[in-house]
């Protein structure tokens, strides 16, 4: 919620003294602790019982949630319990939260200006308390601070290369702006956050910073928001009329499937010839056996024939060739395990790059994916500028 | 692990007295504290600072640390930054863990009886760290029960069907045996987890139900322990010395990677067509454009003639034909969103099948490349057998 920094997750066990301790902990920390789970009617669950110790309270009959309770199982035409009378019994000391979407009660605690709140720990039964009671009530005692937050996308660049390019930017950041990075298999989330009372004000500021890192990463940066990069090669192929194909050796199909997770790639996308062993590489790719006998599979001349043989044969405009050493074994010195050759095709133009990868089979595949995705995006842009 | 309990799971964020305060509380509630993160060189991870603080150290340069980035940023061909340098500090108190897979190593105190482990955040690193280090470290400070597994891989049928299936078993396993149901995507794990003092009958015990349920699952019951569907495709074929290719439409290469991650696929694994676009089913695959028009894409027939001409093709022995409506458009009334035919091709025989899948797309993508690799085995074995 705007303003109010979680600032603090403990999980813990099903156990008086774990719970206490947690909530002892909780509370040295914090001025709101939400509380969920352990409120049902089987003997495991005990949070209501000890939040009532705790609080010095002791345990009496709810005549609302009982007649609560009994209609609701009336209505269901489902026998009411022993078991269900315990759901009534509520601490004497406490505000009841009445649920709306089940049995179990929730309950509220207003001490020394702390919150405290307890509800179940069924997902839609607490979303609703939490949406119905405790948001109205969190607007209402605190005047909020806004959090903005904003994600820049990056790919193709090695983190601590990012943190260079952009030193200068994060080093003069607003106190009240912070970034972090988070990384993941050649894609980088860049995440700006802002901090303050005045939110359009917040909105600007981080706006200003995030354009100065845009400018920075020119080529790397590919799309704000939790984008994937084949989508914004969706919408770039889609508003240009262009067509995608693919001829793929160690990235397995990987890339193909990544362009086809995002609905609507069939307005772009032609295919891929998954070219995997020597054979399908020559009878069908028709790469020359002279030519991959001579500078090997892996290598650069072998990935541009495969991207320029899969454009035309795929009645594409542009097309990757990827061949390579996934590993865990295949290396040569020359060409050590994660050596991998991609090739890029276009009606006026055909290059290739070399990467190696340092990780295992499965995480190299999906680098290997990640990286010739960013290149293509930069490629076609490149060329459409002209 | 054996015999230890995970009682406490806070989050915290990466502010010195939140770091702080979190260890304070798990340090008083715990014997064993494992933290995870915050050791990369940006400026946002201050956890090796914090925890040097907190035990009363300093950073000093640790030149065993320093040479493996070196080593490591040398080997990659990428240049070695000033920022990477922070990560040779290291707390003049503490055990460092040599990070294998990647640059920030980790930390290890030993303080009145408890044990202190900071590991990197990236799950793989963190995960080779528990494995190498901290397991065995836990395992010689702490003798324990012993707790065994026995996994038994489960594909093409429904949870409550298998359910049906082993009711006989389930009912009567002895109280110490413990059964669970992991379902993911068409694949389930029916795990069973033993618990006694004497590790060898636990184990003879646990076999003897394993092989109870193996008995009512045949056909559908694949491998123990967590192989994927595509390692026993892969063992069969290089046994039998037999070939696979792939034509695949709405699956997009989903299936072809799901077989390149295994290591040694090139030994068998031809490759794949993936016919995204309808010129392609038809130039490549040669599938009749008069068949398309008459039955549609997807149906029986196209998919016989997809797998057919793949395995002729691809040279292959065995083929898949895939295409289907993935979603989340795209559905027919005779023909809704999640219908899938996949079509199967040996030398001696050929034959489709129909599924209709409920999820969204990329869980249906996930769902066919499943159910085509599970058909084929069953496929493969039953020709086998004559």
């Amino acid at each position: 919620m705007n303003g109010i920094k979680n600032s603090l997750v403990v999980t813990t066990s099903d156990e008086a003294s774990a719970i206490k301790s947690s909530l002892d902990y909780a509370l040295k920390n914090s001025d709101i602790v939400l509380l969920t789970g352990g409120l049902g009617p089987t003997k495991d669950d005990i949070t209501k019982k000890t939040l009532c110790d705790y609080f010095g309270g002791k345990l009496v009959r709810n005549d609302t949630i009982y007649n609560l309770i009994k209609a609701y199982f009336e209505k269901r035409d489902r026998p009411f319990l022993e078991s269900n009378m315990e759901l009534a019994m509520m601490p004497d000391n406490c505000e009841v939260i009445i649920n709306k979407k089940g049995t179990a009660a929730g309950m509220l605690w207003q001490k020394n200006n702390q919150i405290i709140a307890s509800m179940p720990g069924v997902p839609y039964e607490m979303k609703n308390m939490m949406e119905e009671n405790i948001f109205p009530l969190l607007k209402h005692k605190y005047a909020t601070n806004s959090i903005v937050h904003k994600t820049l996308m990056v790919a193709g660049l090695g983190e601590s290369i990012i943190a260079e390019k952009i030193k200068s930017v994060e080093e003069n950041l607003p106190e009240f702006i912070k970034l972090a990075y988070l990384p993941n298999l050649g894609i980088l989330r860049l995440r700006l956050t802002g901090n303050g009372s005045d939110r359009s004000l917040l909105e600007e500021k981080i706006k200003v910073e995030a354009e100065k890192i845009k400018a920075l990463l020119k080529g790397y940066y590919y799309a704000e928001d939790e984008k994937r990069i084949a989508e914004t090669i969706q919408d770039l192929f889609i508003a240009n009329n262009l067509k995608l194909g693919l001829a793929e050796s160690c990235s397995g199909g990987d890339i193909s499937a990544e362009i086809v997770k995002i609905a609507g790639s069939s307005k772009y996308y032609k295919g891929s010839i998954v070219a995997y062993d020597y054979d399908i590489k020559e009878q069908i790719l028709e790469v020359d056996n002279m030519l991959i006998q001579e500078k090997g599979a892996v290598s650069e001349d072998v990935v541009i024939t495969m991207a320029t043989n899969a454009r035309k044969k795929l009645n594409a405009d542009y097309a990757i060739g990827v061949s390579g050493i996934a590993g865990p074994s295949g290396g040569l010195p020359e060409k050590p395990v994660g050596t991998v050759w991609m090739g890029f095709s276009s009606k006026n133009k055909a290059f290739a790059k070399k990467l190696i990868f340092p990780l295992d089979r499965e995480k190299n595949i999906r680098l290997t994916t990640n990286y010739a995705l960013i290149n293509l995006l930069k490629f076609v842009k490149e060329e459409l500028v002209f």
